[in-house]
């Protein structure tokens, strides 16, 4: 029925990993891999395109591969590998069942679509914990947020541990990526508000008006957010700390701010 | 001048590494393992009290070991451990080069000290990840509360992951920890309002008054709160999500809560 393969010698095994560890196979290549049938059929769902789907029967429900087959695009091809090779490919190796090397988007600031008068993107500027990003795409998500954009990334959307950490919303939220001075390019022809998280000169954030055309822009935790976005800031802001530390997370921090506009648009 | 240890043999690194290792040998001695001269500073100005500090020479400077003796509790033993038993015992094995041997807190509810009208308090129920402890640690930190407390935790808050992720932060919250049962009794005693953040028979969040005595309680990302916070709460509250998927991270749903109270309050 289905091809199969057993040998950790098979050259997609190897193309797999490859896949896994490096980003710029990942570039090269133009492919990446999704583990777990929630996280494929969300990926499905976001529009992208499937090469390889790769099972493991032993752990897979037959009817899952049904289901996986009807949402998946034709040319998606089905294979069947050992145990022995899905334990070595896979993260979860015990539950779950499915891989898939899928083909990355392109994920340019031109290609998202966004609301004129309403927008509300979240950005972040080269964020270094994967951890981290994944918990900012899944607030972006929760919030339903038009953009997510990584300014300067350290690291493409496409490495695994983003995938795991966000649970699959790396597939439900318009992404892009770009360098600083293009997002603050785009941003200004667009006539969207540009508010930089960073102490200096800035306002309480809960001061602010967030319903017209915003963009919340947030920093690492360790070197905050480079000059050229407090340059080009509409407004510098800050959450007010009063503590003996202060060193708030920075997906909670992005989420504080997200959530204070979307209460002010009354979440709509 | 000080007392050294060079053996990976000697008593005490064993006693240290079943300190880090152990939560039942945590709570057997009631001593608990601190790393980073930082952290332990902090310990220090939240009172804890020093048994052992712990040194190698080979990283440190000499200043800061001076500093360290000028601010711990003169009980404390000053001993040099040689580079081979640091890079068994530390984690950030090539800095800092201080750990020190404590004595734990009792953390029981009945030694809090609250402000009786406007206590505000971040409770977590059976949290499970201690990188989302460190995390809501540093948000409770930021955001000034009156007490953080775990309801039946499932670690000891003196787990070294979770003194490590909040990058000092339990030294410098209230924290207690107890049962369900207990933390309503006592929030009822002292007529704090309770908001449990569950989705059944709840509101909003922001629609809500957080001005009064409050506290928030957030549950697990996998099973949410216990049915006993649903009975006991004043209000169920939510953060309305409009994604495809709707899981917010533990931590940013406890930051974007507990902030939306501060901004209530003005930041009072």
């Amino acid at each position: 029925m289905h091809k199969q393969i057993s040998s950790l010698q098979n050259p997609l095994v190897k193309q797999l990993l490859q896949l896994q560890e490096k980003s710029r196979e990942r570039k090269k290549s133009g492919l990446f891999v999704i583990e777990g049938q929630r996280e494929i059929e969300l990926a499905l769902k976001g529009g992208y395109f499937l090469k390889t789907v790769l099972f493991c029967s032993d752990i897979i429900a037959e009817e899952s591969l049904f289901r996986l087959k009807e949402q998946a695009n034709s040319e998606a091809d089905f294979i069947e590998i050992s145990s022995e090779v899905y334990q070595k490919v896979a993260y979860r190796t015990t539950t779950e069942g499915f891989l898939a090397i899928a083909e990355t988007k392109e994920l340019s600031l031109q290609e998202l679509e966004l609301p004129s008068e309403t927008a509300l993107i979240l950005i972040a500027e080269a964020p270094e914990k994967p951890g981290n990003i994944g918990a900012i795409l899944r607030t972006a998500d929760a919030a339903h947020v038009d953009a997510v954009i990584i300014a300067n990334p350290k690291t493409d959307f496409y490495n695994p541990n983003i995938i795991r950490s966000s649970v699959g919303c790396l597939f439900t939220n318009q992404l892009a990526t770009g360098t600083t001075t293009e997002i603050i390019a785009f941003l200004k022809e667009r006539n969207i508000n540009i508010y930089s998280a960073i102490l200096q000169e800035s306002v309480p954030y809960h001061t602010l008006d967030y319903t017209t055309a915003t963009a919340i822009i947030v920093g690492t935790e360790s070197t905050g957010l480079s000059q050229e976005w407090r340059d080009a800031a509409t407004q510098n802001i800050h959450i007010p700390m009063q503590g003996e530390i202060d060193s708030m997370n920075v997906s909670v921090a992005a989420g504080i701010l997200i959530f204070e506009a979307k209460r002010q648009r009354d979440f709509n």
